[in-house]
């Protein structure tokens, strides 16, 4: 299953339709997802501070793909080669000739992907409209050939786990379980991680970002695992608190019952329409019910798709409702340092009447 | 060999002392490799739309983490908890507030790590200054427990090179290699690659950015390989050319020497002084003797270190000189569409009188 090309031009037939809606001029597509999103050219950036190209598209019809000698063949795979624009040594040297022989006089940009001094040098280049989430709109939803893709991707996951779980025994560190955990979704089909693999054994669980360490799996202590792969390009994320050893203490199965009814409340009543934030406050409510909700300590989820983290944020401040083809995480977590912490995480899909457990 | 506290706290007085000489307000540090060179705090951000956090590094001398709720014990082990700020939610209003009871009415900043949104809600707080490259001008000079660490790490990259070249056999897929640089990298050390790993196999070699897919190592052919691994957090780069079989064609030998040679010439001239882009053109003249000039088709090198390219940049429109401690790449290639290509790289400290291969 994979994205299709003429999926990609329905995409920027989509982007189009919403320039001209808005009256807008030409949109540069500047931040790596997106790009990739409309395109399929290289879904990362090598460094952060560092683009592997843009794309310009228009409301008229002809875009342009701008990128530097390195990824000339790469770009020839996915675009029109007439329309690939390569700059070399001076960028903005090179893109002031290019925006004068393609009469391009203006630019609908992401405020939150151009940075001060792009924005300095393309201002003296031509007039610049900031646009707020013109391509993430788009990306909220997710559509049939995306969503078999993320149910595979997130399949794989529940793969890895049931892989891994003979392999949490005493004496292991948490570096090797994630290492395992690497090794895993790569020997069974992922490209790479979404995101390194957070793995904690007991107090080190009550940190939401464990760097796993040298500590090592305990008979009768808890570890906590949050994991996630890419296959097809898209993302999987799913937590798990496990028990080592056959005999969990009531604490434990006391706090990971909290932590899973906190996660079905929260479920059970996703629906499009829902406010997104209400999904947070349901969970909440159930920690409210036993008294711990101060050990809840972040957003109930978040958006999943291209990237880990997209939109939308499933938090206490959430603007919006749910809508059909949004695929969110659902994940109550309680944490107490001296103890540990238990985190549950589901992928979920929300349907034209309701939700799907990935 | 790690960085201890007092060099963190001593670069951080080195940024102060330029603030203080430059009458600048406090420094915002919003750029991850930059944070961590000035704190020892989260080398990476979650994601390049996502940060992990900014430090405020004041002329008078108190300075600031400012981080989400995630990141709280992470930022306890490298902070004095009295000058770590929680934001949580609304990020904006909660900085407000830190800023007043601060007493922070200016900032100097980054402009090519402050996208368009964050300058607008940073100017609502308080006056803002454009600083360009103050800690990158201190992360270009490496010093010597750097350069120490960086010399383990490139030992380690030519260690995985020995051990990957029995492995490099007739049939294997440029994703297997790929696959198994990676695992070579991580079982002895490793904490990850320092970028994705390139194989290309004959025509693909051509390519300065393949990514490794199914075609496979061919007898009689050549493999080009890329690649770099972290350790003790510095990043390592090492580029060779590889021909399958034991009877390498006579073009793929004189291609080589003539690369070869290119790299000698521009290493030889390496000393503190010497106008960066004088290393690229010398490469670039070998070339022209043999008249492939134009098969050269990228920049000579670029700085390394916390990341894998920073600066300088050795390019024919660098700016500056050398200096001692600067640690660059010298990597020419030629490369041939229909043929393949060939790169060699070297890393190269430049010390107090020319240049050590590293």
């Amino acid at each position: 299953m994979t994205i299709s090309t003429a999926t990609y031009e329905q995409r920027r037939e989509n982007v189009r339709k919403r320039l001209k809606d808005r009256g807008l001029p030409p949109l540069l597509v500047s931040f790596a997802a997106n790009r990739y999103y409309l395109s399929g050219f290289e879904l990362h950036d090598p460094q952060c501070n560092e683009t592997a190209g843009w794309l310009v598209i228009s409301p008229e019809g002809r875009d342009f793909l701008l990128t530097d000698p390195r990824y000339l063949d790469a770009a020839r795979r996915d675009w029109n080669e007439d329309d690939i624009f390569i700059y070399s040594g001076r960028k903005y040297d090179a893109l002031k000739d290019f925006f004068k022989s393609n009469s391009i006089s203006a630019l609908a940009y992401d405020p939150k992907s151009i940075n001060i001094f792009e924005h300095e040098k393309l201002t003296d280049l031509c007039e610049l409209q900031p646009v707020t989430g013109l391509v993430e709109d788009l990306r909220l939803i997710k559509d049939e050939a995306e969503i078999k893709i993320m149910e595979e991707s997130c399949a794989l996951n529940h793969k890895v786990y049931e892989l891994l779980q003979p392999k949490l025994q005493e004496g292991k560190t948490e570096a090797e379980i994630s290492w395992e955990v690497e090794q895993l979704f790569r020997n069974n089909g992922a490209t790479g991680l979404s995101f390194p693999t957070i793995v904690g054994v007991g107090p080190n669980a009550a940190l939401p970002h464990a760097i796993p360490g040298n500590d090592k799996l305990k008979e009768n202590d808890l570890v906590l695992i949050d994991m996630g792969g890419r296959l097809g390009d898209y993302c999987s994320d799913q937590t798990r608190t496990f028990w080592i050893g056959d005999k969990p203490s009531d604490r434990f199965l006391t706090v990971k019952e909290q932590v899973q009814e906190a996660q079905m409340a929260a479920i059970k009543v996703l629906r499009p329409g829902l406010p997104i934030q209400h999904a947070y406050h349901t969970a909440k409510a159930v920690f409210e019910k036993y008294g711990v909700e101060k050990y809840f300590t972040h957003s109930l989820g978040h958006g999943i798709g291209l990237e880990t983290h997209e939109q939308p944020s499933v938090s206490p401040v959430a603007i919006g409702e749910l809508k059909p083809g949004m695929v969110i995480t659902v994940e109550p977590g309680l944490y107490y340092p001296d103890w540990g912490g238990i985190r549950w995480e589901y992928m979920v899909l929300i349907t034209e009447d309701g939700y799907k457990i990935m």
